[in-house]
């Protein structure tokens, strides 16, 4: 069996645009298959008492992560604007995903046309409209944005969610290579090396 | 002028261990030289409302980072055991510490048998007794000891601590070259090729 990497992600958070920009090459170079595995943060952090985003939680956190976002995107030839507001909304287009990802359809096509919107050219991926224009340019069908909004689909992203919580994630990105966690960016090619391994 | 890098480690962190064991020889490399900062994570900590470790307060997060540490020091043969108690106390130590820099004597040798006496070994850093053995094992005075309760190291470390803060800096370890933080284990090599540039 061909060695496979899940890859959890929030479409809405700076450090998974990090890695859905850059997953599929390297995990093509070891010969690893990923899962795209969306899901939202919401959820996660309101378990740890928190309403919004740590990075407005803990103003000096947050101050750091948009230097350390400006930096790595930089160093790796990224657009970076700053989303306003941040934290977007995700949860339509974490839907969209799901819903492409049940089609049987490129749903990181989506997935890297959504990240690029908002953290390239600063469009908010709560807007259906932006979405629409999203599906287009990944070259998905537009009834995906109304598929997204069926029981089935809405169903599907609470059980994602409940399996990252299961899985024990608290964060995004996060990858997992069956109970094994990594968490964050900085962890993906520790996580590649680690399914290429398992296998 | 030879460039320098702020180097920012609370002796009772998991990751500030990792960085301590690799600092000098990845300097050393790129011609910087490390300024050793010690400060306490507890007055960080309690700024940001919570009373002891993160890895405390969020438990998904703690059970990760005991995952991750192990997962790191096998890769880099460092040995590590779980500190019991965890989070341990680095007052004194830290005091020690900034006595030794105070005095002129090799202050990192001391940060190193402090982390090793913690993180390979499992003794509590806040018995005095482990630290006069620390002290012994890095070549140092055991009037360090008493040289670290004077009002003049107690302040010291009170100075170090606000302008930690006054950088923002929020976690450890962290790097800084002037005003540019980087923070964690992680960055310590984008910190060090920043350090060699700026100069």
């Amino acid at each position: 069996m061909r060695p496979t990497l899940q890859f959890w992600f929030e479409l809405a958070s700076t450090y998974s645009y990090l890695s859905a920009m850059r997953i599929e090459a390297a995990a093509a170079v070891r010969g690893v298959t990923v899962q795209w595995r969306p899901f939202l943060l919401g959820p996660i952090f309101a378990a740890q008492g928190w309403s919004t985003s740590p990075f407005l939680v803990y103003p000096a956190k947050g101050r750091y992560m948009w230097r350390d976002m400006e930096r790595l995107c930089a160093d790796r030839n990224l657009p970076f604007v700053r989303p306003d507001p941040f934290p977007q909304n995700g949860l339509l287009a974490a839907r969209i995903a799901l819903a492409a990802g049940a089609a049987g359809v490129d749903m990181p096509a989506f997935c890297r046309t959504v990240y690029q919107a908002q953290f390239a050219q600063g469009y908010d991926i709560s807007d259906p409209s932006v979405l629409a224009t999203c599906l287009h340019a990944a070259g998905l069908p537009a009834q995906l944005l109304e598929h997204a909004t069926t029981p089935e689909i809405k169903q599907s992203l609470r059980i994602q969610n409940d399996t990252a919580v299961a899985l024990g994630l608290f964060g995004a990105p996060s990858f997992t290579v069956e109970s094994e966690i990594f968490w964050g960016d900085d962890r993906l090619d520790q996580a590649l090396e680690w399914a290429a391994a398992t296998t």
